[in-house]
């Protein structure tokens, strides 16, 4: 058991409110802080892409009990729907039969968590502006403005779970050593909207991860429980196939018809979402150290922002939490130690889902249409099938299993490679399923 | 010739008032802001290592006139000089006979750029501290404080050359699709000093660049005009041969004597020196975009800080300004032009210089003691002796020519490419002078 604490979270988005519900269960005291006001009083919509949850998100449910409860408001896809050009609709199975994904969305699952931290214990002050942090006091400094006064508000411990923009890191990086990067993908994004049939019902399959994979762009829905479906749609900001060039609502009604065909029955109100909802950023950040002293840490986006293309933005924060957890319970009292083992565990496999995630956006807008991709994932689904314990497939690894995502980013590339070679076999995708092939795999995977 | 403007520019060092010179020589009203005192009123020391001025920054001098009156407080140094362990004394020569780089004070430099700034019109505003840019207006915000009353100074351009932590960059940062990074060594940095003889000459020969390399750590000596050497100690700051083992007189000095123990005479004052002077780090910085507008631009180690090991840290800063020079005299008052053909020029150079630099710690501090290099550098020396025309050493390329560094990079990957070849050959340590040599070498560059 550890000596309880004082501590404060910054940011109440959904690293920080589960975060706070183990703080408090392991007996702290937790103030959380956010500069916006209170998500359950307010609409909460317009830039933000659906939730996928997957297998670590849910062990970080799990183990304090309220899986459950959250997979009530969630939707399982098993598969992707692929949605091509000339209409026709092809489905991917995620993983095994019993294996899914599930479509969550931000604004629920963030009031949820936040109902339940409260319920904990957890106290919560809304629309309180951090502006800086004394690091080895763990001083918070809060106030309306940034020029303006500013109240001090001591702890023995700050985590800032304040996003990709976090204030928090803000301070840090201003430390000598602080080695810190964020990049832009030339990539920008908007929110669309695919409303409930009149009696409830999805107008699509519902089970499904919908993508309409065009090359250098695409668009992906993903289901809501009220029946509708928040869609994505991710574009180039400028020359061909772009936001910019997509400047009035003829220009944009004519590029759906011609690109997303299977869209415009059941987009009704696609000029009027376009132009109202903001187009967003996507950004890759990374840095390090994670912590200073034994009084700050950052977690979840505020130390690894990633792209959505793994749909593992949440998950990875919540992994930060259940690693950050196991050694709270290793090492009790000595936070030195539970700080530096959580940075050096957590970094290299924050940095390879990075990596995967911006490698994924290939994946989703080009090969899911493309015949020798179809093909390599028909041939590792078979061989899976064949020698389960002996080919896990990339995506499954890094979804539905624990394994650290550095392992699973090596064992992927490793079999690439070994896909690259037997794709190469002469007459390959006739005789994809013979003894011959099977064979040549189980030979590479020994070398 | 340029409709006049109104510039300002942030940072009153080397870049900054060399920049201030040009833009006043092409007719502008230039104001430059620092934070500091006036270099001129004060003691300046301990933190920097000497400047190495080669032929990007002569250059830039000469196109205004000024490269004559420079060189009299510089002294060329035409080879390296290293020290073994075992006190033998190697002299390695940098390029052909008329050929060398020269040893700048910083702080000698800086005052008589600034002096020449003035001495052409330009007004600088010392111990002005810029805490925020409203770019798109180039509005400068100024005041004692972050948090106290600040005034507003408006102008048409804003520059910032207000170097690797720079206030300028820190708004555009803050700005969506601005890339950047900050990236340090974990290696330090100590300046110590050689004295003159009581006769003003120097204790070691004056026309070299001292090295002392050691493996991961080495000790440099760059002479002063005075006849004093500024040295400066490389070493990491942690583990083995690490600063934080060099914690007290005694073990400092052990570590000299049985490192270095051919500075134990020349340097007098090693303990006081090092105890006083700070341990500095060592940064890469990359970002981008350098401007903002036609109103905003970054220049310098503002946009492109590198680690110090090449000696180019102030020649690139001085290579952009030649650069913008060009490009002012060829699209006159289209600033927006200049601003976008700048920084898309500009960039990938600063990328590979970047580069080049971190690699050549490396070559430094181990590899000019390795006799595999040395036996490398014989044989290119001979061959570019030669063949002058179809081999010019990367070394060469990098400090005695205007190549492009990414060009004089992507050569320089060749010809190692291309050496490590050479150095596979049987008995070619016995060989290295003979045709077949030759052929080979010749052979390899037709590829």
């Amino acid at each position: 058991m550890q000596t309880p604490k004082k501590i404060a979270i910054v940011g109440a988005g959904l690293v920080g409110s589960l975060l706070a519900i183990y703080l408090r269960k392991a007996g702290h005291s937790v103030h959380v802080y956010d500069r916006s006001p209170d998500i359950r009083n307010i609409q909460f919509s317009g830039r933000s892409i659906n939730l996928a949850m997957s297998n670590r998100g849910w062990k970080a449910l799990e183990i304090i009990g309220i899986a459950q409860e959250i997979k009530k408001i969630g939707i399982p896809m098993d598969k992707r729907a692929i949605h091509t050009v000339d209409q026709d609709l092809n489905f991917q199975k995620y993983g095994k039969d019993n294996e899914a994904i599930f479509s969550l969305s931000r604004g629920i699952l963030n009031r949820k968590m936040i109902d339940l931290a409260e319920a904990n214990g957890v106290e919560f002050f809304f629309e309180q502006k951090v502006w800086d942090v004394s690091l080895s006091e763990a001083i918070l400094h809060v106030g309306e403005d940034e020029k303006g006064e500013w109240k001090k508000h001591k702890f023995d411990m700050i985590f800032g779970s304040d996003g990709a923009f976090s204030r928090v890191r803000h301070r840090m990086q201003r430390q000598s050593m602080f080695n810190y990067s964020q990049e832009f993908l030339d990539i920008g994004y908007k929110e669309l909207n695919i409303p409930a049939n009149a009696d409830g019902s999805h107008k699509l399959d519902k089970n499904s991860l919908h993508i309409w994979p065009r090359g250098n762009f695409m668009l992906i829905a993903l289901p809501n429980i009220d029946g509708s479906f928040t869609c994505t749609l991710f574009m180039p900001l400028k020359g061909e196939n772009s936001f910019e060039q997509l400047n009035n609502e003829e220009v944009l009604v004519a590029f759906f018809a011609k690109h997303f065909p299977s869209t415009t029955e059941v987009i009704p109100d696609l000029s009027k979402d376009f132009f109202k909802n903001p187009k967003s950023y996507l950004v890759t950040m990374k840095c390090f150290p994670w912590t200073h002293n034994d009084t700050v840490a950052l977690i979840g986006d505020a130390c690894h922002a990633i792209v959505p293309f793994y749909g593992q933005g949440m998950n990875v924060g919540f992994e930060d939490i259940t690693v950050l957890n196991e050694l709270m319970q290793q090492y009790g009292d000595d936070w030195q130690t539970i700080f530096t083992e959580y940075e050096n565990l957590r970094k290299p496999n924050a940095d390879a889902i990075a990596e995967l995630s911006y490698r994924n956006f290939i994946e989703m807008s080009t090969k899911t249409a493309d015949a020798h991709f179809l093909l390599q994932k028909k041939i590792e689904k078979w061989f899976s099938d064949k020698h389960p314990e002996k080919w896990i497939p990339l995506y499954s690894r890094v979804t539905f299993s624990h394994q650290p995502y550095a392992e699973a980013l090596a064992v992927g590339d490793r079999q690439n490679e070994i896909m690259a070679d037997i794709l190469q076999m002469d007459h390959i995708e006739k005789i994809w399923q013979s003894e011959v092939v099977e064979h040549r795999i189980l030979e590479l995977l020994n070398v």
